[in-house]
């Protein structure tokens, strides 16, 4: 069964054609700039790769523009639109509502609408690409598939943040976590690989430009860095990540910000680019360091101790890990991170093979020492498979 | 040498007089409601306990009353004002220019004047109180001993908080931390139960209405909870402690409220007193809850899983721990509080002996299992003590 996976951003959209049968992934694609110039990048396979430059005004000649050359005679990666079988969007925040990914109708459209003052950003956006794909394909169903939905199996003594009770029970305001895609089909690979043992104890580290961590318990979310906003946990490519809160307000005053842009200065200027002064891409702070910039290594210390804290705490939570897994950009590229985040943790049974951390591919692999009492994985991540494959299950 | 100990507040004054050489506690009290009506409660020893209303408008009728008191007739703590040696006040916060107690000039003055800033609550109150003795005993020296002082040894990579670096370079946005007094003489009794141990591991848990974590080696402070200010870190009796940022500029927006208000919100009514709705007081919470209550478990359980996950992540930044201490109201008589923390930690070498933890007495113990990789001790806390003896060793 051919899926189309779409992931709609404000001002962009990231589409996959997936088998979900298979597994096998037909093509790629993303639409950036658009409403300002429109660029389409597709990719079919490793030989045929196509960028072509259009005006594309909205969302919707976007999504026209991915459907005619999936059946353009140049690529003939389908026949016809007609092989689509089913859609399945990722969509940002699923707030309390969603539990699990679930098959578009009005009322969930509804229920997703509901949820944008949660995710003012990113909602609107899964909202107007559902909109279009009902418009252009009426007779394809849509599945919505949550970025939020794995983590509802957070405890309450995990998900509440100690403010007022009343704005939890109120005004829904407390930890909803992302990355939930990501965390699932991670720590699903390490339960395989831990022949799956019950009661299984898995971290799992998603370090990309966004960065999350998850303690999962017996394949359950039990809590997770990121909070009402992605801005919360660990420090990323631009994002502070929890600091104390006094300096909030403390810098509002002193810079007479106002809430947007004291927003715009936490999400926006702060983490590795804020650090370094050089650039939020941790591969270009490494460099750097390698060649002497002070700052570029206190950078790298600082974004890899607080990923080492989270993980040490989680481990806590857990009462021991099975598995420590790595995945996304930085968690699968940087033998340097996952060293940093490993080292000295013996104590607590982690113990990093560095010959192994050292290996580069794409693969699947296990890291840790032989007889470390926990596994330590790199495991690519694949969020568009498990959309694709949520909707699949849904449909068929 | 007769030492006056004094921490000066916004309404309120603390004292102890201390023989410093023998560490003697020779009386003690507190002045509330300085400027509203005026109490003064003072303890000479268990059976000489004294409590007196009297207007006291300023800091300076506060302070003379409470001379009066230690030469009266009916005390006679001492029989003349003059056997008082030297003075020793507790200073908030001494910015990044104090990295030890310091006899008090008039530029010590205008460096603490410096920091008001970053400690508009409590330095104003510290430099009156200073202004006054110098004032009524001109020819006492007065020692300044900083809550901050002792995590000044903090490397880089743990005072930054990932914002734009030119904060830190411009106007001193850092970490700093609090309770250093205690943090510091914490940690020196736990090196002394660990025959002076070289290149000692240690986590001291302050855990009172306010509270932090300290992580110590070798004897210095790496590093620390509370942050800029001490709404950083732990959720306490009405603060919130860490939360994820995006909340504060999310609830000013909702809420329509400005940065004094959300301030209160965060310091005034968040932490215990915010998720129980009852107190900010654990004991009645504890109590709520074993009459049935669940927020109040909520609450208890809420409150240890962050000192849980602290503890753990400074025992990761440590690479071990030789020494896990608590101290403080909470920390030195909680024995619930303390079985939570240490709970399940046997995988990273905390075994807690749930009998010892049981003992109730005001005694330095150990609590941890014979054989703990750990040990666990509660260390009763003297804040005063250090201030005397710092303000001995300065002026003798």
């Amino acid at each position: 069964m051919l899926v189309f996976v779409l992931n709609a951003g404000s001002s962009s959209l990231k589409y996959q054609l997936i088998d979900a049968k298979t597994s096998e992934l037909k093509a790629s694609g993303i639409v950036e700039r658009i409403g300002i110039d429109g660029i389409l990048k597709q990719v079919i396979d490793e030989n045929r790769k196509l960028t072509m430059e259009a005006s594309i005004p909205t969302h919707k000649e976007a999504i026209e523009l991915i459907l005619e050359t999936l059946i353009h005679s140049d690529t003939k990666i389908i026949n016809s639109i007609d092989e689509i079988e089913a859609i399945g969007h990722r969509v940002a925040h699923g707030g309390e509502y969603f539990k699990q990914s679930t098959l578009v109708t009005h009322k969930v459209i509804k229920k997703i609408e509901e949820a944008i003052p949660l995710a003012p950003l990113h909602n609107p956006a899964n909202i107007l690409g559902i909109k279009i794909c009902m418009q252009l394909l009426p007779n394809v169903p849509n599945v919505a598939v949550f970025d939020t939905a794995f983590h509802q199996t957070m405890p309450e003594v995990h998900f509440l943040f100690p403010v007022p009770h009343e704005d939890y029970s109120e005004h829904h305001l407390r930890k909803y976590g992302f990355h939930g895609t990501s965390h699932y089909f991670v720590s699903q690979q390490a339960i395989k690989l831990l022949d799956n043992k019950k009661d299984s104890k898995i971290i799992v580290c998603h370090l990309g430009n966004g960065s999350s961590i998850c303690a999962i318990k017996d394949g359950k979310s039990i809590n997770t860095t990121m909070g009402l906003t992605p801005l919360g946990g660990l420090m990323m490519g631009t994002r502070s990540g929890d600091i104390d809160p006094g300096i909030i307000p403390y810098l509002m005053d002193k810079k007479n910000m106002n809430t947007h842009q004291i927003i715009d200065y936490l999400n926006k200027k702060s983490g590795i680019l804020g650090i370094s002064g050089i650039s939020s891409d941790l591969r270009e702070i490494i460099s750097a360091a390698s060649e002497g910039d002070e700052r570029a290594q206190v950078t790298i210390d600082m974004m890899c101790n607080r990923v080492k804290k989270y993980v040490c705490s989680y481990a806590g939570l857990l009462g021991g890990v099975d598995a420590l897994c790595f995945t996304a950009g930085i968690g699968e590229n940087s033998d340097i991170v996952r060293e940093k985040v490993c080292h000295n943790l013996e104590f607590m049974g982690i113990e990093l093979d560095n010959q192994k951390n050292q290996i580069r591919n794409h693969q699947i692999r296990e890291i840790s020492k032989d007889g470390s009492k926990t596994k330590i994985f790199v495991i690519p991540t694949n969020e568009e498979l498990v959309i694709a494959q949520d909707t699949y299950n849904i449909v068929k």
